[in-house]
C-alpha cells in the first residue's frame, strides 16, 4: 500500500525529522554573505562608536538649544570645524557653536546640530533662524547596539544588512552552519548526458541542470552522482548506497511511478530506507516518494522537470532551509487572485508557477504553464484547488 | 544650481544612457545560468526527439483508439514491450498493442497509449474498460520546439527554465554579454576597512559589503576601488579617473551632500564628467549625483549604507539590468496596502522596505524603517507618497 499524505503533511514530517542545521564552522565575514549563523555574537564596540552628527550644521550646548526652541533669538560664536574622521578637543560653553559635518564627532558639551539650511553665517557667528523642534539631529554613542551586547544571529542568514551590522561592530569572523551536501542522482535508461550522443529512444537530462541550480540557488554543496542511470535493481541500489554515505539529502528523478521499471522505491526499501510518503495529494507530483535513513532525507521526484522544479519550491525547499539552520524556515503563502485561467485537475490540487501582475487593487497572479522563458520573472507558485481554475478564483501564491 | 528631478525621470535617462548590453562572449551551456543571452540560438535536434508516450500503459492504432472512444469493447493482443530508452522495431496493427512505458517511443502505427489504469490484463492480452476521450497520452516529435528553429533567447536572463530547453535541444554553448564591470568608491575621512583598528571619530565601510553584495546578485563584476577615500579633491579626482578609466558603471558613495566636505561633484566636473541630476525628489537619496562620461554612468549615493542600498535597488538596478543585456529591464512595481503604520516625509516621497505579509484579500505590506535582520524576507521596497504613511494606505511596491 501506498502512504498518500497532503503536501503540508509532507512538509511536516520532512522538516520534523531534519535538524536545525548540522556542524558549523568559523568563516571570515567577507565570506559570510548568504552563510547561515549558527551562534549569536557579541558586539565588540558601540554602534555608533561615539556621538555623532547626522547632519551639516552648527553644534550647540542643551541649554542654548533649549533658547533657540524657546524662539530667543541669538548669535553664536564659532569655535571651530569638525570634518568627520577628526579627532579633535573643541569644547562647546553657552553661546559657542562649532561647525560640523555629518558623521563627525560632537564637541564635549554638545547637545544638539542645527542644520545649516536654518541658519546665516557672518564672519565667525552664526544666527539661527529656525526652533528645530525636538529633532536634536545626533546620533548617540551605542544606540544601535551597544560593545558587548549579545546580537540575535543564531538561525539568520546572513544577509547584506546584517553584515553591515557586524562589520559596523568590529566583528571580522562568524560561525556559521556548513552546507548542507546533497546528492543527486536522475534514474531513466533512455537519458544521455549533455554533450553525449543520443541515439534514438534517448533524450538529455534536464533534470541535473535545474537540481544544481535551484540547490546552489539554497545555499547548497551539490554532489553530482550518476544523471544517466539504468532502469536496473542493482545499479539502482548501488548508487543510492553511495548517495547515502556522503549526502546529508539526496533528490532522485525519475522511477517513481508505477511502471514495470519504476524500482526506485525498491532500491530505497533494499538500502534499510524507511518510505513515509508513496503518494502526494497534488499534481503534478502525485508519484513522489519520499523516505528516510537514519537522519538522511530521500526524495524520489518525477522524471519531468517542469514536475521535479515545482515540488523542489513546495516541498524540498523548506526542508533545505532547516537543513541549513534557518530558524524562520517556513516561506510566505499569501491569497491571490488569477489573472488569467489556469488548467488544473477537476480531483486534485494543481500547482503552477505564477507571474504577478500589477492590478487594480493588489498584484494579480497570471499562471504559467507552457512559457518557459518567462520563469525569471514568474516569482510566486499557484496552489489551484481542484477545479477552481478560473481566471478570479482566489488561490494560495508562494512567493519565491 | 543643482538639476532636481523625480526617480522616474532620472531612471529614464540612466537606462536611456546605457547601451543593451557590451561585448559578448561564446560559453558553455554549464557556466551559462544567470548570465544574459546576446543572440538567439538554433534548435539542434527536435523536442521531444520522437513521438513518446506520456504515460505507462498500453499502446494502440488510431482505427483500434476510435473504436475504444465508441465503446466497442474488445481484448488486443500484446505483441511487445517498450521500456524508455529501447530502440525496437514494433509495428502495430488492427488489433494489437504494445505494452509501454512513460517516456518510451511509440511503435510504429501507435496513435495513442491507453493509461494502464484504465486496462485488465490477462497472460497476453490486455482488454481496455474505459473510453480515454480525446487525449491521446502522446507527444509528438518536435511539439516543443523543431530541429533548426530559432529559439528567441537575445536579452534573457538564462534561468533554470531555458537553460532545460536548450539543453533538450542539444545546445551545447551560448553567446551571452560580458558581466558589466563596476567600480566602487567610498568616501569620507571618518572611513575605515574592516579589520583594520578604528581611531576616535572613525567607523568602518559597510557599503562595499553591501554594494558587492547587490551587484553580484544582479550578475556584475565588483572591481573595488579605495573604500576609505578622504575627503580632499585631489585624491577623489585621481580614484575616480581611475575608475573611468576601468569600469562601465561607477558607484561612488558619501561626498554627495552640501557639507564642506562633499567634493565628489567637483570632482566629477573636474574628470570631464556631465553631471546629470544633482538632486532626487525623494527620500532616502535627495543628495544624488547622477553623471556620465562617454557611456559610463557615475552615481553618487549618500554615504549612509541604508540609503544607498535603497537607491540601488530602486535606481541603479534598471540601468544594470539594460547593461547586463535584459530586453525586460524594467522590474514589477504593484499597488499594496501598508498593514502598519510607515514614518514617512511630509513633503517628499519615502521610500523604505517593506515586508509581505498574508493579508485577507491579498498581501499587504509592513514597512521596515528599523528592524535590519529581517530584510532577508523583506522583498519589497514600497514608495509612500509625501505624509501617506498610515496603516491602510494603498502605495506602490516593488517586488525585488
Amino acid at each position: 500500500m501506498r502512504n498518500k499524505m497532503s503536501l503540508e503533511e509532507a512538509i511536516k514530517i520532512c522538516t520534523d525529522l531534519v535538524g536545525l542545521g548540522r556542524e558549523s564552522e568559523n568563516i571570515p565575514i567577507s565570506a559570510a554573505r548568504d552563510r547561515v549563523a549558527s551562534e549569536n555574537v557579541i558586539a565588540l564596540n558601540d554602534v555608533p562608536p561615539f556621538d555623532r552628527s547626522k547632519l551639516d550644521g552648527y553644534a550647540v550646548t542643551a541649554g542654548d538649544f533649549e533658547q533657540i526652541n524657546a524662539g530667543i533669538a541669538a548669535d553664536y560664536k564659532i569655535i571651530g570645524q569638525i570634518a568627520a574622521g577628526s579627532n579633535h578637543n573643541i569644547k562647546l560653553c553657552c553661546g559657542t557653536t562649532a561647525r560640523i559635518m555629518t558623521g563627525a564627532p560632537l564637541p564635549e558639551g554638545a547637545h544638539a546640530v542645527i542644520r545649516q539650511e536654518y541658519t546665516v553665517k557672518t564672519g565667525n557667528r552664526v544666527n539661527i533662524m529656525v526652533r528645530p523642534g525636538s529633532e536634536t539631529g545626533c546620533e548617540s554613542r551605542g544606540s544601535i547596539l551597544s560593545k558587548a551586547q549579545e546580537i540575535d544571529l543564531a538561525g539568520s542568514i546572513l544577509n547584506e544588512r546584517l553584515m553591515e551590522l557586524l562589520i559596523s561592530a568590529g566583528i571580522n569572523s562568524v560561525k556559521v552552519f556548513r552546507r548542507p551536501r546533497v546528492y543527486i542522482i536522475s534514474t531513466g535508461s533512455e537519458l544521455v548526458m549533455p554533450g553525449q550522443p543520443a541515439a534514438y529512444g534517448h533524450i538529455y537530462n534536464t533534470n541535473f541542470s535545474m537540481l544544481t541550480g535551484k540547490l546552489e540557488r539554497e545555499g547548497c554543496e551539490v554532489i553530482q552522482g550518476r544523471g544517466d542511470l539504468n532502469d536496473t535493481l542493482p545499479e539502482i541500489k548501488k548508487e543510492v548506497r553511495k548517495a547515502l554515505d556522503s549526502a546529508d539529502l539526496v533528490i532522485i528523478t525519475g522511477g517513481a511511478s508505477e511502471g514495470d521499471f519504476d524500482l526506485v522505491p525498491a532500491a530505497l526499501r533494499e538500502n534499510g530506507c524507511q518510505i513515509l510518503c508513496g503518494e502526494l495529494e497534488m499534481r503534478p507530483g502525485r508519484h513522489t516518494t519520499i523516505a528516510v535513513k537514519d537522519n538522511v532525507l530521500i526524495f524520489n521526484l518525477p522524471g519531468n522537470p517542469n514536475g521535479g522544479s515545482i515540488l523542489f519550491d513546495v516541498l524540498i525547499s523548506p526542508a533545505l532551509r532547516k537543513l541549513r539552520g534557518i530558524k524562520d524556515f517556513r516561506r510566505i503563502w499569501f491569497n491571490i487572485g488569477l489573472a488569467g485561467p489556469a488548467r488544473c485537475s477537476a480531483s486534485l490540487r494543481t500547482f503552477c508557477r505564477g507571474q504577478l501582475i500589477d492590478g487594480l487593487n493588489g498584484p494579480e497572479a497570471v499562471p504559467l504553464q507552457k512559457n518557459l522563458k518567462i520563469e525569471g520573472i514568474a516569482p510566486v507558485i499557484l496552489d489551484i484547488p481542484a477545479g477552481k481554475g478560473q481566471q478570479g478564483s482566489v488561490v494560495r501564491a508562494l512567493l519565491l
